[in-house]
């Protein structure tokens, strides 16, 4: 099983490492020299689009994937002509731009915050007034972890935004009111069976993902799963895509969807009868699917900027560590840290533990 | 973090992995050219006991530790001079011997079977009129997985048995009714701190370890845990130490220890809140331990000889596929397979499942 991948980060890392019971191995394409997923497998150090860098993935892999949305659906598409290369490229295209994105929920009748597509300074005034701020302003593509965004609160802040944010296609989102964040990881395989693994309740701070608690049991699961099942059926979708939403009341309002492993499935490494990255694996290989139980109360904190102190963390029951080898740096997802516990209330009591040791720098 | 690990077996290969989310770099000494565990690191391939070789490990390693017997004390001693070398030499001397290993357990007041030391066909006749027949002659060192033993049913297998099997020491052990096999794996860090695992019930085929189920409650666990505190504090032992028990009603008789990871605990890679594998390199680094409960019912069955058809396996639920990578050969461990669930009974059922799929060829 030789498995290429586009990108070598920590997705990338974490996809070898549940390659490993399968004695995969790992070519990854990433134009960064420090790319933390080459320890484990060969790293090829070119562009995304590099031709002769893609020739040389293609013919070191059995199959091809992707760990982000930053290459270019054109790419997977001349590489599916050659190998299995999974999610397709019809997916991608649609979650790098976020009009797409809306507009693919709003065709499948799943319900999601005002939204309206800006490509002009006239387009933000003509949407400001119909939505209302506040609101954030984004660019279509790629944009994550709050880069490539604008929250306007006042009517100052929408003079210019347009040109501020580069004079490149936006869309605005209408602020809502939401209890709190969930998302749902699920996996289609090639034969169209899916897995979903338990809904997951997000904390973010800064706008990025803090803290991930996989929910048992709970209320919106079959809402979530429908509305996960309606995408990965209309997409064709093989592989694991993430899907977040708002909770407002009972209802799911959708935010966005990422047609890769997600950071808010790190917990299913250590938690679940099968790992998203390992049900990644398998879907892309065209294995059967694995079990996406939970297997105990956990939880999962990352580790952003700088990390904490290793030993103290460790000392904790029921902590695993996850550091990425990346270098420190304000704003940066280094690693992650597990907890894993034998009830709720002993979860809840581990998680304080280590929240009080993170020194996370958001930047 | 830099390891040495001297072997490069399957063990060494899931001690890299469990080093993984630490960030660490590893380096086995293995003479062998298809030392599985070289995919996951630097592989200097030459004998244990190669100075240079030694050399070049030291200085690729900030610690180092051993993955079996085979190795000789006085070379871990040698390297414990310059780096921490853990499990200690002393273990490793007491548990390459089985005379040692027997004495220690009588000197600690530790149940065994009847047990005689054989340096001669005259001492064989002796033990033989003494503990009677059946009983098994095993070379004192470097018998494993039932090689270098005889079992001794009938007079005219006592004729000159210490011949055939090479004039070198022995000991003879007596036969005993036992109701079933069971091992428990400890743990025990460089300021003594110990942990063990839940107690496993063993099933052996033809002297090798077939499936290994652990247990929660069992009512020998105190009596387990105590025998191997005893050890492990009289060895000031530091590593994960497996001890393997025959019950007998309500007492555990003690077979045999060995001063390293064990297959008997590979179950606690997904069943367990720190696996065996993660834990050996907690205390081989001075790090704290991890704790050691049970996540969900679980098993582990060994692969030998030849791969069963891996599709079929990952289509039961639960099952976790771990192919060493080795190539397959009757009576060769080439791989295991970890089966997770949600009840005892939900657990017999994917049991029996992947059961039938097995094609071992014990050889």
């Amino acid at each position: 099983m030789r498995i290429g991948v586009i990108g070598g980060g920590q997705l990338g890392r974490m996809l070898a490492e549940a390659g490993a019971g399968f004695d995969a191995r790992f070519t990854f394409l990433d134009p960064s020299e420090s790319a933390c997923a080459a320890v484990h497998g060969r790293h090829i150090q070119a562009d995304w689009n590099d031709t002769a860098a893609l020739e040389q993935l293609l013919a070191a892999s059995d199959a091809i994937t992707f760990e982000f949305e930053n290459v270019s659906s054109d790419v997977v598409a001349m590489l599916a002509e050659q190998r299995p290369a999974y999610p397709p490229a019809r997916a991608l295209a649609t979650a790098r731009d976020r009009w797409s994105e809306k507009s693919l929920f709003r065709s499948l009748d799943i319900p999601l915050p005002p939204v309206a597509k800006i490509d002009s300074q006239a387009d933000l005034d003509a949407a400001v007034a119909d939505i209302g701020l506040p609101a954030v302003l984004k660019t279509r593509t790629l944009g994550y972890d709050g880069k490539g965004q604008k929250v306007l609160r006042q009517a100052g802040d929408v003079t210019d935004a347009f040109a501020e944010l580069g004079n490149v296609p936006l869309v605005l989102e209408g602020f809502i009111d939401f209890d709190h964040e969930v998302s749902v990881v699920a996996v289609r395989g090639r034969d169209g069976e899916t897995r979903v693994w338990p809904l997951v309740r997000n904390e973010h701070r800064q706008g990025m993902l803090h803290c991930s608690v996989p929910q048992i049991d709970h209320p919106l699961q079959a809402q979530a799963e429908d509305y996960a099942n309606r995408v990965l059926a209309e997409l064709d979708y093989v592989g694991v895509m993430a899907f977040e939403f708002f909770v407002q009341g009972e209802t799911l309002l959708a935010n966005e969807i990422a047609p890769r492993v997600h950071n808010s499935g790190h917990w299913t490494i250590e938690g679940a009868e099968t790992s998203q990255f390992e049900n990644h694996l398998r879907a892309v290989c065209g294995l059967p699917l694995g079990s996406t139980a939970r297997l105990a109360p956990c939880a999962m904190l990352n580790v952003i900027g700088a990390l904490p102190e290793r030993d103290a963390v460790l000392a904790v029951p029921g902590t695993r560590w996850h550091d990425y080898g990346k270098a420190p740096r304000p704003g940066r997802k280094i690693g992650h840290i597990t907890v894993l516990a034998s009830s709720d209330a002993q979860l809840q009591e581990r998680l304080n533990a280590v929240e009080q040791l993170l020194t996370n720098d958001l930047g």
